[in-house]
Parts: structure tokens; C-alpha cells; sequence
């Protein structure tokens, strides 16, 4: 018997439908006695839910949930422009919600989502979260599910991310050409894709180019200005590296900070690269070198990517896999030669 | 016979409250004939809808519409970030919507909203919009609606703008004060409440001041850079001001940029400031001297008195009034006299 249908069941044990559903999906309306027959003859058929006509039942809020874990930054407000465009032009709504980098923001925000609110989630990870079952837990529940910038390997579902391996490598390297030997990397967090991604690339520059690495170099950051003020200081008074890799662009800015109270000059006495999508980078003193992310692109990308998930009516887990966006490394007066 | 209820209407006829309540709203549940009984009933005893009661039968989405021109403005997001901050407190959601600067995209959306889709409308208005009928229409369904920023005198409703006037007579000063004679002001759009009140501030503070104004220094701009900087190219080439008082925040990098190829230095040949929240304005060469407005605090505020008037059930033209929120001057190198 291949594909079992609710209506089967219920002609089978003389309910209605509408009871073998809510049994299935153990409704409280449902008796506990009901729910075990039905159960159980569910599982001797090998009943399969049909996700089609689940997500035909759901698909009618056109609504898309967009999570993010900071409004403020530069690169998320052009992503929500991005999703936004795509949005308005094919007739869906969106709710916003911020994490704050929390996870257990993040986790009371799907969980509101769950009661079929929306029609698909777009998300960005906050920075805390490790444990992954309140994604898993969209995924399970046939809500379609695009992760973008900040993803999970262990998760099946649609991943969009930048090439951030690659753009780390060939930023690291125009350091190390423009004279840099002693290279510190600035990170927010321990947990998130884009760490990783970004310090291997940085890693594997280093090595190609026998420049030694340190454990030293490797500075774990917040988001409080000022407590990243006193660590950049420290390390700019102590270690005294020529080179700085912001892996995020408010980490360069606190730089900036720390070099104009120090008197710092860049290039001449530190050479600084920055991810950032910050509009007036050219302008800054001196302009910052930026790898600046195809933000607005993504966010139309991952746009596109969950209405053809909601309107094919597949399940997200069935169409998992993972598209890369290119960078591009804007080179400027902060790590000039010389 | 005052405040004739649904209730009084149902005992006279025999029906139940939910059939009166139905026939009046045309349901398509009510026969012809009954519907006909109903109304007339209801017109002889001048029964009048009771606007608390539909507001109570409408909330139940705790969802709020976020209407904005540019979703990639530092000012916008920082708002948006507000707003969110106390809905997730209060237990609200945001539908976000970004109009582009444009009066027919701003229409189409408050259309979709009418439906019931919200529970409130929170919206800064396109540079385009003249006409306010879309405005009215929500007001007039008694959907609780908040204007921020960019708000319109003829609309009874609730307003939330900053200290326009004062501020911008405040940066003017400060121009005159440094030395500057020959002030030109840029702006976006004509249409605008903002532009209306940071130019009589600046006329104002030329008069007060005994400094000429001319209508050549006052420069109308748009979101295209190219044209932007064609124009602003003309301006220095061939009415040579000494001082540029930038109403809006990208207006100022465009004259960065002019600035930078025409080789023209800051402040020594011209000094600018402008309205901002930009929060490298201190890293720019020179610094930019800005005047912030409190945008989270703005959106803190409109999301309050949303929710408050959502849940207090009374009609927005019943409490309207104008919000003002101080703006600060933030003084740096780039109006330094000498």
C-alpha cells in the first residue's frame, strides 16, 4: 500500500477526516482512546502525511517571517531592502523580527512563528546559537526554511551564503603583500559559520605565504564598544600587530577609535581590512579597504528562494542545498604600501 | 433613543445578537429578506456603529504595519529597530514595507492594509506624497495610525517629528558663527513636512543674523548620485558657497564626493554639516559635523502610542496631537572655523 490517505483511515474506522487529522496531529479535541486506534492503525498502513496538501492548507497568509540578528547593521538593512523588493513585487508580507545576537530571543521568536503565522522563515543566526532544534523544529513541521549569511552545516535546508573561504584568503593575502607579517584576526563570537570560514581563510593564507600564525593574533570581540576599546588597546600596546582583519565591520571602526587615541597612523604604523558594506567607506581617514558582501542580492536571493519553496509546496528539507554569492575585496588607503 | 445597541435591535426582532451584527455587515450568511428587516430597524432607531466594538473584533492579529521611504537609511533602521524593540517587549509583531520614496508604491500598500491584515499603521511618508487621502481612509476605518517624522499638518492623527525648526536654525547659526556668508541648502523632494521646517530655520537664522538669502542657494536634490553630483558640481563651480547645511544625510556624501574630485578642502574653503545618524560621521575626513536626530527613541515612541491606542481602543483622530523630539548638534571638524 503506497500512498494511504486520511480519508482511507477514516473510512476504515468510520471517523471523519477532519477527526483522523486532528488525531494525527494530537489535538487535545481528540480522546486518548480515538487517537490510539487511529494511531495505530496510521502506522500498521504506513500512512505518510502529505506535505502538498499541508502546505496547501498553510499557504495562505503570504507571509514571510525574516529574522535577523541586527537591524542597525549596514549589511542587514540592505539584505531586508533585498528581501523587501522581491516581496512587494510578488505580493508577499513580511515580519521582522531582531534577535539582538540572543539566542534565547531567537528561540521565543520561532517558536511564535510555528503556529502558522507565516508561510516560510528567512533567518540569520544570532551569534549565541549552538544548539539548533528550534530550526530543525520549522524543518520538521513542513514550514519552508531558507538560512542565509550565517547558516549551519548539520542543517538540511536552503543555505545562502557569501564565498566568505575565498574572500578572507585574497584579503589576508593583499596584507601580506602590502608588507604585512604580523596579522591579527578580529572575530564577534565562537559559534557562528562565517568565523570559521573566514579564520580558515585567513589561516591558509598565512601558511601559502610562510607568515607565521599565533593563537595570540586571534582576538574574540562583543558588541560593546567599550569593552573592545580596552582589548583592541591591549593588544595594540602589547602584541603590536601591523596588520588588522576586522571579520566585522564595527570591529574596524573600534579600531579606528583605538588608533586616533593612541595616534596611531594607518597605513604607515598598522595596515586595517574590514568585512562592511558601510556606503562611506571611501571617505573615511584614511579610506578603509573593505570586503564588501552582495548584500542586497542575497537578500532577494533568499527571497526568490522561499516563495518558489512555499508556492512548489516542497519541503524544505527535499531541496537543501547551499549557493554561494561572491564578494568583492574594494581595495583603498588603509592598506596601502608603504 | 441614544446609543442603541445590537443588542436591542436583536430582542426587538427575535434574533440573536451574532445574526444582527451579520445582517448589518452584509454577510453573505443572512437571507434578503432578514438582512432588509434588520436594517430598517436599525435606521429607524438611528443605530449607529460603535467604533470600540469593531476596534475590539479587529484585534486579535497584534500585528503592526511599518510603512517607511527607505529601509536602507541609517535613520529609518535605527527606527525600525525602536519600533521592534518594544513590540517584542509588548508582544506585537511588524509587517514591514518600504515605499521607495514613492507616493503610488505608498497607496498600493495602505490598500492591502485596509483589509484587517493590522492591527495599526505606523508610517513616515514618501517624498512624493502631496495627496493624503490613503491617510484619511485608514482613519476613517478607525485603524489606529501613528505618523512619524514625515507627518502632514491637514491629517488629525497622531505625529512624532523631531525639533526641525529649532535644529536646523541652531546648525545655521553655528555656519554664520564660523565664518560662513554665502550658505547654500540642499534638500530632497518639495513636498516634504521636514523640508518645509529645516528651511524656515535657516532662513530664519540668515535673517536674524544679517546674512542674505538668495533662492540660487537653494538646491534641490533626488536619490540619484550621478545627477546628484552633477548638480552639486554646478553649485560649487558657479555660485561658490562657503558653507552647504545638507537637509538630508546622503546629500552630504555627494558633496564629499564632489569635494574630493574638484579638490576643494574642508573647512578651510567650505564648511558642511548636515542631518544624520551616521555613526562614522566622526571617522570621515574631515568628521562631519551633524545634527542627530533621536531615531530609536523615535521608534520607541511611535510603537508605544500605537500599541497604547490599539489597546485602548479609541479611534486616532480622537487623539491627535504632535510629539517633538529634540535633535543634538554634533559639532566637528568639517564646519571648524578658520
Amino acid at each position: 500500500m503506497g500512498n494511504v490517505t486520511l480519508k482511507q483511515i477514516a473510512e476504515k474506522l468510520g471517523f471523519s477526516v477532519a477527526t483522523v487529522s486532528r488525531a494525527l496531529n494530537d489535538s487535545y479535541e481528540i480522546n486518548i482512546e480515538t487517537k490510539k486506534r487511529i494511531k495505530q492503525l496510521a502506522k500498521e498502513l504506513n500512512y505518510q502525511p502529505n506535505p502538498f496538501a499541508s502546505s496547501l492548507r498553510r499557504n495562505k497568509s503570504k507571509t514571510i517571517a525574516l529574522i535577523i540578528p541586527d537591524i542597525s547593521n549596514h549589511f542587514f538593512s540592505l539584505v531586508i531592502k533585498g528581501v523587501e523588493t522581491i516581496s512587494q513585487n510578488k505580493d508577499y508580507h513580511i515580519l521582522i523580527y531582531d534577535s539582538r545576537e540572543s539566542f534565547l530571543k531567537e528561540v521565543s521568536i520561532t517558536k511564535h512563528l510555528i503556529s502558522g503565522r507565516v508561510d516560510g522563515v528567512l533567518i540569520s543566526a544570532s551569534s549565541e546559537t549552538e544548539d539548533i532544534t528550534h530550526l530543525q523544529a520549522i524543518i520538521d513541521r513542513a514550514i519552508p526554511l531558507v538560512l542565509f549569511d550565517r547558516v549551519f552545516d548539520d542543517l538540511e535546508a536552503i543555505k545562502i551564503v557569501s564565498n566568505d573561504f575565498e574572500s578572507s584568503y585574497e584579503a589576508t593575502e593583499h596584507l601580506i603583500k602590502a608588507g604585512c607579517k604580523k596579522i591579527a584576526f578580529l572575530k564577534v563570537g565562537e559559534n557562528l559559520s562565517i568565523n570559521a570560514k573566514r579564520f580558515n581563510g585567513y589561516k591558509e593564507a598565512l601558511k601559502n605565504n610562510n607568515v607565521s600564525y599565533s593563537d595570540d593574533l586571534v582576538i574574540v570581540l562583543t558588541h560593546d564598544e567599550e569593552k573592545n576599546f580596552k582589548i583592541i588597546k591591549g593588544l595594540m600596546l602589547n602584541t603590536k600587530p601591523d596588520g588588522i582583519f576586522a571579520s566585522v565591520e564595527h570591529l574596524a571602526i573600534n579600531c579606528y577609535d583605538v588608533f586616533k587615541s593612541l595616534a596611531i597612523k594607518i597605513p604607515e604604523e598598522v595596515k586595517i581590512l574590514s568585512y562592511s558594506n558601510l556606503n562611506v567607506a571611501r571617505h573615511l581617514n584614511p579610506a578603509l579597504t573593505t570586503i564588501s558582501q552582495s548584500a542586497q542580492e542575497m537578500g532577494e536571493t533568499a527571497a526568490n528562494l522561499i516563495i518558489a519553496q512555499i508556492e512548489s509546496k516542497v519541503i524544505s528539507s527535499r531541496q537543501a542545498k547551499t549557493i554561494e554569492i561572491k564578494s568583492e575585496l574594494l581595495i583603498r588607503n588603509s592598506t596601502k604600501n608603504g
